[in-house]
């Protein structure tokens, strides 16, 4: 094989009750990424469409991570990689999650899968380091294992996959603005209160629970982070309105997507879920923000090829 | 019904990975209650063998979580309670809650359940507060409601059951030095690492995840504790020495039980749980210091009806 076109899904990470450790992978909205062999023992970015990013292979989160992975097969293949940016960057839906994990699932794959998807979380999270200054995997793991992910341990990295309740939907408002994950991490404080850690793994552990229990009223209570929502919500137009717009419409839950600034709606079935898009569309639309509105259901299969 | 005996069981509580939000109940240890009605109007603590503990209802926990049952009800009824203490008072596996939760599990009988387990847990929780100075629910949950417990939120209270592997085993150590709730409390940092805590989330997440999966490899590999272990542990005899032994015999995990100073196995299955037991043994018998060991399954009923 020489090359291949796949598709790199949009996720969401922490879910308020999992900072840094929590993820799952959407289906409604992804990047297409074309990866060829070349002859030139070289990584090049070749083409992006969509976005203005970086086309250096060091300076881009793909390239980043495609050499982590030829670094450590010590191989000196070249690769041209093509992105189809769709999921905007600093949007808080695992942007450059998906040009990393992508990339090295592509790279992986024509090789003939030296690695397992486990194996790939490891190359990914260097385009995260890159990205946001901190290797964390709680989007890049949902990227490539699908479903949701849990994070047990960075050292060693364990992931987790936990199953995913049938008729659960996020619908994702992304206000564009735009929050650097860089700049979002550094307002959270290093330390926190006992009281507030004990609340967070309480709710993280009933989380993990209601998925296997397909408890949704569980989820959604579940769904309380008093950690780094009070700082970072903040930074994010009119949260505290929309979440209590949606609850109004039925939602189970709602918090920050990832680093924000985009938020989500955590809902039950399609139909409450489109009530829920449409409440909060009718809201946001004279803000004079523009936004994006996604309704998706979780993606268990996560990157796949095209 | 005037009068009912009751066997109250021990219980695990943190379990390294779940401080104040996990316990589970033990079926080798427990202690049994007496309890009659009387016709003083009067909650009265009439007989407790094997222990010294208080007598006034007032300053015992049996008594003020009983009273705080006929609160609200009420109720003006009296109460006689004996206790055959089989659970030492300090040990770190639920003393206060097995006579907190046992008196309020019989009044409740004699009167013909007008509470169902869960609402007891708050009322047992009363006693928690006279011993410790904090109303946790991780040893009186589990006592009352059999298993393993998870408390999501403390405000309102919302205990959920977890599933019990069947071949579960825990070994139990009692070193018989007398450390107090209290005291033991008083040395943790109310302020932690957002990183630590990171850690412990993650690993409380897997916890449960492993408890669905019956897991038991990955149910030994959560049980970290880098906030409150460190601290703790110091109080413990020889704790750093019985981690390594029993990890050699194969015991899936260790880590302090409750507030301390009793340190507890993971272990798969009786055989190796009979081993991790009697490694133990051999190494604290020549270390001058009284002990008790127990080798319990996981009660999954929780006080019962003797």
């Amino acid at each position: 094989m020489d090359q291949i076109k796949i598709f790199a899904p949009a996720t969401v990470a922490n879910l308020s009750c999992g900072f840094d450790v929590l993820g799952c992978c959407l289906d409604a909205v992804g990047d297409e990424m074309l990866v060829k062999k070349n002859d030139l023992k070289e990584v090049r970015i070749v083409k992006i469409t969509g976005q203005d990013l970086p086309m250096q292979a060091d300076q881009n989160v793909a390239g980043v991570a495609v050499k982590a992975l030829l670094n450590t097969l010590g191989s000196k293949q070249g690769y041209d990689i093509e992105i189809t940016k769709k999921i905007k960057p600093g949007s808080g839906i695992g942007s450059s999650a998906a040009s990393s994990a992508g990339a090295v699932f592509a790279v992986n794959k024509i090789l003939g899968e030296p690695f397992n998807a486990r194996e790939l979380i490891t190359f990914a999270m260097q385009g995260e380091l890159l990205a946001s200054g901190n290797a964390h995997a709680d989007n890049v793991a949902p990227a490539l294992l699908g479903g949701f992910s849990l994070v047990r341990s960075y050292l060693p990295l364990e992931v987790l996959s936990l199953p995913v309740p049938s008729e659960l939907r996020l619908v994702v408002l992304h206000p564009m603005i735009e929050i650097k994950t860089r700049d979002s991490r550094s307002i959270i404080k290093q330390n926190v209160s006992l009281k507030s850690a004990i609340n967070q793994w309480g709710n993280l552990g009933a989380f993990v629970s209601a998925l296997y229990t397909e408890d949704y009223e569980l989820l959604g209570r579940s769904l309380q982070d008093e950690i780094v929502e009070p700082v970072r919500s903040i930074l994010i137009p009119y949260f505290q309105e929309l979440k209590k717009i949606v609850s109004a419409k039925g939602a189970l839950g709602f918090g920050i997507s990832g680093s924000g600034p985009s938020v989500f709606a955590l809902c039950k079935g399609e139909e409450i879920a489109l009530k829920v898009k449409k409440a909060m569309h009718a809201f946001y639309s004279d803000k004079n923000i523009d936004f994006e509105l996604h309704l998706s259901g979780i993606n268990k299969q996560g990157i796949k090829v095209l």
